[in-house]
């Protein structure tokens, strides 16, 4: 027996598949469940259409009716000449009972999506869900944030470093720890490094993963040179919110890229590998980020997975957010 | 139902607590296994006297007749003027069987402790056992290696920092991971920091919890100046092979004294507190080890455990031993 918050997790779950084609949209994840079964599943397709819940409908037919649809987003309750409102075709589908998580921060829904499915008869709920907000951390930064959520990628060694003082980086981490981080820009919008780490690696900054070599994304520079053929600069990190169809960016370094990222307070997500190695001396992963007393380091990150990876650590540190979990949802 | 396995595991978490009073003795377990179970349980009492196996038949008294006696290390087989040789002890103890983990690498025993139990009609085994090896390092270490069993402790951010530029330090752990810190002093022979981390800290270098105050160690510092009241003190990391009574040394650092004993290839363990939070700049936690290619920084540690001290992560790595696990055992 699963409650409404595994549903919704598992909702989540499928939105992540949309990731990041969906863009500029968010990816949402659709599942309608019926006497304990599922009978309809859905994720945003490429270019933000069909929506998650009309692909779920579409997939369950006429199990739909009398059925419990379970979506990460509220639905969508605005027209667009790409088809009708979520909240319209989801109206008149014959589900009994809808269950969101996030409320959708677009002032054309916030709320309204939900309200007009109960006034449609449908039994509807809103319950927090930490899996679906983090599905959707893209859409939910830009629309708070106006700028894109920020991974910040680090590959280091047991004591912090990630390049000899000869600048000798290959390899630190191994094979796992490294197609980890090809997987991860595939679910990237745009790649973004330094200047110096331009010219020092010339990094492809490209996925190479077996059938998803066309996932690879935008590639961007920290710079105040000039733009490589076939590479977007920016002068500033605050310079991202003005980036088009990026509502995730991947940070890649190196130490001074990380340095003005942080200090610009624009990093939502570190994820860190470590290789079971020291090395004593060399490039540091952060530079100089201006910190002057230690308290005022404490109580910003969180650690939010931990695995391995082959032999490496693969860690992922979340941004503390005070209120995190709560949504803008009045849906209940 | 417990494994052979199981039993001789158990004997080496009790062997643990009989560290470090023990020295110059190894702390060794002893479990007696009735009908599936314990009737009788020692570990070496303070100073190495009695032996485990010695206690554990006390305990057990009548019961340890036909009964099966799983021991950490291979009973002795020498007698001293403090006592005569377990392996006599238990060869008239009406034990039917004796499993043990270790052969002793001292040559009085080395096998003829098991070799005079199985001539006494006991059923002997040895069995690898992993914990069985880590709750005797010290003893082995120092008889492999003529040198105590060295842990080095690291206390970083996840950029790999112990202290900012101005020096401070306090405190970038938190509180669980320092009282961690001090059971684990409570566990050593001995405490070792650099001069420069004397000078500056001013370290106590003691146990601060609640009924282990006595268990502070010796505090030895690794300086080519004098030494301070009650401290003794050594000019080069090689120099611990002449330590009295010092089976376990736990090294605090700073950055210089870390390296001096990883460059002499003189530590065994790491243990790497990390608290969740980024410095940018700092004291490395490790100075130059004079490393020119990371191949050559591959291969030297594993992780061995690692969990959650409040915010905090620990981590233990141990040194890759090639041939670790097969013991110089010829007992079965």
């Amino acid at each position: 027996m699963h409650s409404d918050s595994d549903w919704l997790a598992a909702a989540a779950r499928l939105g992540l598949r949309g990731r990041p084609l969906s863009r500029p949209n968010p990816s949402v994840g659709a599942i309608i469940v019926k006497h304990g079964k599922v009978v309809g599943r859905g994720h945003t397709r490429a270019g933000g259409r069909p929506h998650a819940e009309k692909i779920a409908l579409d997939d369950a037919g006429e199990d739909a009716k009398g059925a419990a649809l379970y979506t990460s987003l509220e639905p969508c309750n605005h027209e667009s000449e790409r088809g009708p409102a979520c909240s319209d075709i989801i109206a008149r589908s014959g589900i009994s009972r809808m269950v969101f998580a996030v409320t959708d921060p677009d002032p054309r829904t916030a709320g309204s999506g939900a309200e007009k499915l109960r006034r449609a008869g449908i039994k509807v709920s809103q319950i927090d869900c930490a899996q679906a907000s983090a599905s959707l951390a893209g859409y939910l930064t830009q629309k708070a944030r106006g700028r894109p959520h920020v991974t910040l990628k680090l590959a280091t060694s047991l004591d912090g470093f990630v390049a000899l003082p000869s600048g000798e980086s290959q390899w630190i981490t191994g094979d796992q720890a490294r197609a980890h981080v090809h997987s991860r820009r595939a679910q990237a919008d745009a790649i973004l490094v330094g200047g110096g780490t331009w010219r020092a690696d010339k990094p492809r900054l490209d996925v190479r993963l077996a059938g998803l070599e066309e996932r690879s994304p935008q590639r961007i520079l920290l710079t105040r040179g000039i733009a490589p053929d076939g590479v977007k600069i920016i002068n500033r990190p605050e310079q991202i919110a003005a980036l088009d169809d990026v509502l995730y960016l991947y940070v890649e370094g190196g130490g001074q890229t990380a340095a003005s990222f942080l200090s610009a307070d624009l990093v939502d997500r570190i994820e860190l590998y470590r290789a079971p190695i020291i090395m004593g001396a060399g490039q540091s992963s952060v530079a100089d980020i201006g910190l002057e007393k230690l308290s005022a380091a404490h109580g910003r990150w969180q650690l939010a997975e931990q695995r391995m990876l082959g032999s490496d650590t693969y860690e992922v540190y979340e941004r503390v957010q005070p209120n995190q979990g709560t949504t803008t949802g009045n849906g209940e």
